[in-house]
């Protein structure tokens, strides 16, 4: 499968990347070709040291990534998330969206801050072509654990989505990454649910002394 | 500590009062006294079935059960809650009260259904006298498995509460019942969070083929 990572060069971006290169073709993607490129090779670089194998990683421009890809990852702040998409709305056709943006502001604490549609994963599925499929997953898994390939992340990712198909292929994606468990968290409507669990959990985190917080339901 | 239980006869009330009981001075709370009776005989008899000893489980009625007690427990469906705390407010001083409570409706999936004030919790706070303080906490414990006393029980128990001390003692509470985890969750404006999880938690369950499904942070 062709993966494109917006924010690829990110730290979110960096474990989908090594954690997915071994079964697809990943395009980081950035604004500026230069760092999207070096990334990419990091990247590589990183999965050869430790013996491991890779469908590819390559960097190029946002534009460019996006086209003639199944998945488009937004592994990008709520903050720019809205302008980036209407400005790549063109290069939109139908490819999976996977949406892991979280509107939030933080004061003394984090707090969810919702736009009118209610959840960021609908506002940007309002943005898009009506033919693209918009998907709401990994908004609670921990950027610099996704990362560290020796951590086995014994997390539950709720995968939230209009689109059956769509949601079914997310959720592979999901298994590919072990030991990541999906769940079926229905229609966008309710990614509001699993979008303002992460500022609680970041608030969770810092009130009992935690570096970060996934989530596991049992 | 002595613990009053309002809906005591309930199955969440069950569970609570079979859990406490080695350590705690348990009230089964209820409108009608002999309900309440019968109730608490059971609850004694289930626990000198299994060897366990007991402080106390005794029946009563709503009035006479929270006077005097340290913490008073709501384990009362949110329809009814209100109306319930407003006739007993004259016997409430200063305890302790630990609400449990999830404003929600079922229609096709379970929706959370917040007062004007955001939680339960907050409604609560209106309703009882500015010396009861209010802690929120339990709403996502499954009421089957804490009933059963040869389970272990690996959730994590958020608290959320203006008043540090009662929040302390209720986050002390939880470690009575092994072997769950109380997360300070910070103050009460926080608690439409936990609440929330609950609908939330029952849509999960349902759309993923589990019986019932608690939180865990990882």
């Amino acid at each position: 499968m062709k993966i494109a990572i917006l924010g690829g060069t990110g730290s979110i971006g960096e474990g989908f990347a090594l954690r997915w290169a071994k079964k697809h073709e990943i395009s980081i993607c950035s604004r500026e070709i230069d760092k999207a490129v070096k990334a990419a090779d990091e990247y590589k670089n990183m999965l050869s040291d430790k013996g491991l194998c890779c469908c590819g990683i390559g960097g190029c421009t946002n534009e460019a990534g996006i086209r003639d890809v199944d998945v488009v990852v937004l592994s990008v702040p709520y903050q720019g998330v809205i302008q980036l998409l209407k400005n790549l709305k063109p290069h939109f056709i139908d490819q999976i969206v996977i949406s892991l943006v979280v509107p939030m502001k933080k004061n003394d604490w984090c707090e969810f801050t919702p736009p009118k549609q209610g959840s960021a994963a609908l506002e940007i599925k309002d943005i898009l072509p009506k033919t693209v499929k918009v998907v709401s997953a990994y908004h609670n898994v921990s950027a610099k654990k996704l990362a560290n390939l020796e951590l086995r992340l014994d997390y539950d990712v709720v995968v939230c989505g209009d689109d059956k198909d769509a949601k079914r292929t997310v959720m592979k994606l999901t298994k590919d990454i072990k030991t990541l468990q999906p769940l079926d968290g229905g229609g966008l409507a309710s990614s509001y649910m699993i979008e303002s669990l992460t500022p609680f959990l970041i608030n969770l985190a810092i009130r009992n002394g935690f570096s970060d917080l996934g989530v596991k339901f049992v």
